[in-house]
């Protein structure tokens, strides 16, 4: 058996279908392209039946590939399948991902018996592979699936061609051994094992993901599905940072690897946070603000000779890098470009001037200008076609209320202005936004962080609007906290104005869920 | 051997040394009585040598202790053991723990031979045996020590009459096979083994902490270290909740029990990211806002016969209840004085006037007063003796710069007031609180939340502030977003002050960690 452990990415799929934690057509297609290019085997790109806006983005994304098989979900009937198909067929790599759950209580959903269950995957499996070399059987609920039957069904996959069987764990129920056990006996009982990679899909519920993973590879699985962040429903999934520097750490006991560069891992974390809407706990292993004792502020004990004593990773293998002071107001156009390089952001001439004048801008406002700034800066830059934009806004709060707001919005190309009263300077603010443009979305989150310390720092700020079943997520950073506010909801509702005229609503609110199991 | 494992809990020691963490007196005894409460065998209150602070509140602890064994924590030095006793033995039950790093790279800080640190070991346990009856010896990085020298270490400590054997994965470098060989191992080749308990404290650099303990306790440890929320330096330590939640849900395949009731695990998890200014992500097994389908807001698929088929606990298992809409404007004081009752808050009447007067304040502004809302209304009311108090504030601010701030404030009884400008509302505001007094304190953490949902939700504000290594964490609510800043700043210089006249800086500023292991 190889020591290749293969990491198939579903924070698309699994990760994006959290509660609250929708991403957009373009955010979906970043998060692949890191995904590829840090070395991920297989990105679960979505689930092509769920919405148009799914199909979209996986079939972009199956184009965009580079290195990486792209994988699509489908439930166990032939109408998911094919949509799933028609979506993942660009990649250079496709594979088509179909399941069923299989334990007493999923069985109960569509109300199968175990023979009628049976002869349902025989069929599914064979037609996914009858359009794809590449298919992948799920079992869900695997851990609490009556031994025989979770066997008789992988034992069907794999007569009816599947590459990849995945044991999930769906409800984040089992433990360690258990784990390694169940995958061992796959694979010694099993026929047709040895054709297969077996596969390890764990749920942290309890807190084991991660463990539970690990000890399925010791026991023969050769792929980990996880997500970045661990984002996922519920506890979330098992979390790719975690297994990735396991693998590297622990090489003498656990004798794996996976191909995945973990220098690149810290970027993808922030990005998934931030388009997520999930911010990462200070506490969080390997990606927390926290996990490397040099990043917390307090200096190193001047006794601790030796990093080792305290640290089992370098920073630099997660891609940790020093905060370092870059700029400041003088810092000049040609070193703006320099270091924007270096962050990753290749600039055209006109591009660059644009964002020269509001770093200019930010630097006059901001005695230090460190780079989480100026990689704010950039990601304000990525504004989709807007109608509606903040032209100039004043608001005068404190004490004794009522909060007031002055607004003047750019709509569809017309000046508008507004006074407003509100709760508190926000309220105020996004009053006055609701009244020069109607609309009845909900606001869900509402979230500030510095993005570097001081009392001047730049205030990020994420919006989370909901209207008729339709998220949407806006984001923005200003060194004054009510201008960042107010356009984080503008940046939600121009967002939620492109879903709402491109998508009926049925179709965008996911009323297909991998929940349902019906055909 | 039985089947009961201990909780020992550490947040208060082990969480409260992670960076920025730092919590009031006030608040120590405050979490201390919680875990009392919820059945927790033994808490951990501190390193009593650390600062005067620390020694005060694990006095404080151990006289108002009920159930639980209180621990304090010495490194192996007679001053340490001898301060430590001081603090714990008002005890109905002390527990001294002493401990010494005894890992290769860990033995060259004192610089001690393997002879030498053996025979320190015996003189220490020795000594604290004779002051008290309960003595937990620690092999600090037990995981990386050699196993000769660690069976060693722990043979000597059994001999001089510890009565717990603590194995620490002080760098959160096991995995479960090992973690649970390596106590399997102790009990089967120690000498004495049979009269101590074995306990497990992980770290969970690798997302494996929970994992690590239970495996432990596989292999015969019966007590688990663990904290509230995972909190403790790096990627913290075992979360208390797992475990806990963990046993009761897989008693199947794991057959021992604790004695912590899992009900109370929300309230005290609420409070404790509160008072750290450490918040709970919201994918976070157990205790994240995501944790329980239920808890998202978005509704149970309609197909979804059976909680269980996507859930392993309740969430009232954890105590988690629905949020629920309480109050209004038209709610009366007998009202308000029940709900306060049912929340744990029981109020003198001249405490409810005042309470009500706030209450009827914010259902003015807010149109919906939920139990949350309540919970913040109350926690601000616990002030501390403030030198520093917000008469009123009125900002201007938006995207014509520069924004200004109009505050009065009362300061030791004098009003004072100034106009001030800055870099955003929250910068101007915090100015002008600088420009009446004076101080140096830098900003580590600005932090805001939205208690409830809505744009006229109240903003929960955390600032940390730091100033000559003394760190003071203050909070406030407000659907004022820039009111709720400033009131959280003043109430953090409020703490600041209090910390810079009680102590000199070498006393506050913890220079002694439980990193230094000289003496």
């Amino acid at each position: 058996m190889t020591d290749r452990v293969l990491i198939f990415d579903t924070t698309l799929r699994d990760g994006e279908q959290s509660p609250g934690a929708t991403m957009t057509h373009a955010e979906k297609l970043e998060i692949a392209a890191m995904l590829d290019d840090m070395g991920v085997d297989i990105i679960e790109a979505g689930f092509p039946i769920a919405s148009e806006g799914d199909f979209a983005a996986v079939a972009a994304i199956a184009k965009a590939s580079r290195n990486a098989t792209i994988c699509g979900l489908s439930r166990a009937n032939f109408k998911d399948i094919d949509r799933c198909w028609e979506a993942v067929k660009h990649a250079k790599k496709p594979r088509i991902h179909t399941f069923i759950g299989t334990s007493a209580l999923h069985r109960a959903i569509p109300n199968l018996t175990m023979d009628q269950m049976a002869e349902r995957i025989h069929d599914c499996v064979t037609h996914a592979r009858n359009l794809c070399d590449d298919v992948q059987w799920s079992s869900m609920d695997a851990t609490r699936t009556e031994w025989d039957f979770l066997k008789r069904t992988v034992e069907i996959a794999i007569k009816a061609g599947a590459t990849t069987i995945n044991i999930p764990d769906t409800v984040g129920y089992t433990a360690p051994v258990e784990s390694a056990d169940l995958i061992r006996r796959l694979i010694a009982e099993v026929e047709g094992a040895e054709t297969v990679i077996f596969a390890t899909h764990c749920h942290n519920d309890l807190g084991m993901a991660t463990a539970n993973s690990l000890a399925a590879v010791e026991g023969g699985a050769r792929q980990i599905e996880c997500t970045i962040n661990g984002l996922g429903e519920r506890a979330g999934n098992t979390a790719l940072e975690e297994v990735v520097m396991a693998l590297k750490v622990r090489a003498d006991i656990m004798p794996y690897h996976s191909n995945v560069d973990s220098r690149k891992i810290m970027a993808i974390s922030r990005r998934v946070a931030t388009v997520s809407g999930f911010p990462v706990q200070f506490n969080k292993a390997i990606v927390g603000k926290n996990a490397f004792a040099h990043e917390s502020g307090i200096h190193q004990d001047g006794m601790l000779k030796n990093a080792e004593t305290f640290e089992i990773m370098r920073p630099t293998d997660v891609g940790l890098t020093e905060t370092s002071l870059v700029m400041g107001k003088h810092s000049g156009r040609a070193a703006l470009r320099s270091k924007l390089a270096e962050l990753g952001f290749e600039l055209a001439d006109n591009q660059l001037a644009d964002v020269f004048v509001r770093f200019k801008e930010l630097a006059d406002r901001k005695k230090e200008v460190f780079e989480e700034d100026l990689v704010a800066l950039m990601r304000q830059n990525e504004a989709v076609e807007d109608r509606i934009r903040l032209k100039s806004l004043r608001v005068v709060c404190g004490t004794s209320g009522p909060q007031t707001a002055d607004i003047v919005l750019d709509i569809d190309g017309t000046e508008r202005t507004a006074h407003t009263t509100g709760d508190g300077p926000v309220d105020s603010a996004f009053n006055a936004v609701k009244a020069l443009f109607d609309h009845k979305a909900r606001l869900q989150l509402y979230q500030v962080h510095a993005v570097t310390e001081g009392t001047d720092a730049q205030a990020t700020v994420t919006v989370r609007l909901e209207e008729d079943g339709r998220i949407a997520t806006g984001q923005s950073a200003d060194t004054d906290t009510v201008v960042a506010s107010t356009k984080a909801y503008i940046n939600a509702l121009n967002r939620l104005i492109v879903r709402r005229e491109k998508t009926a609503p049925d179709h965008d609110t996911k009323g297909v869920s991998y929940k349902d199991v019906g055909a």
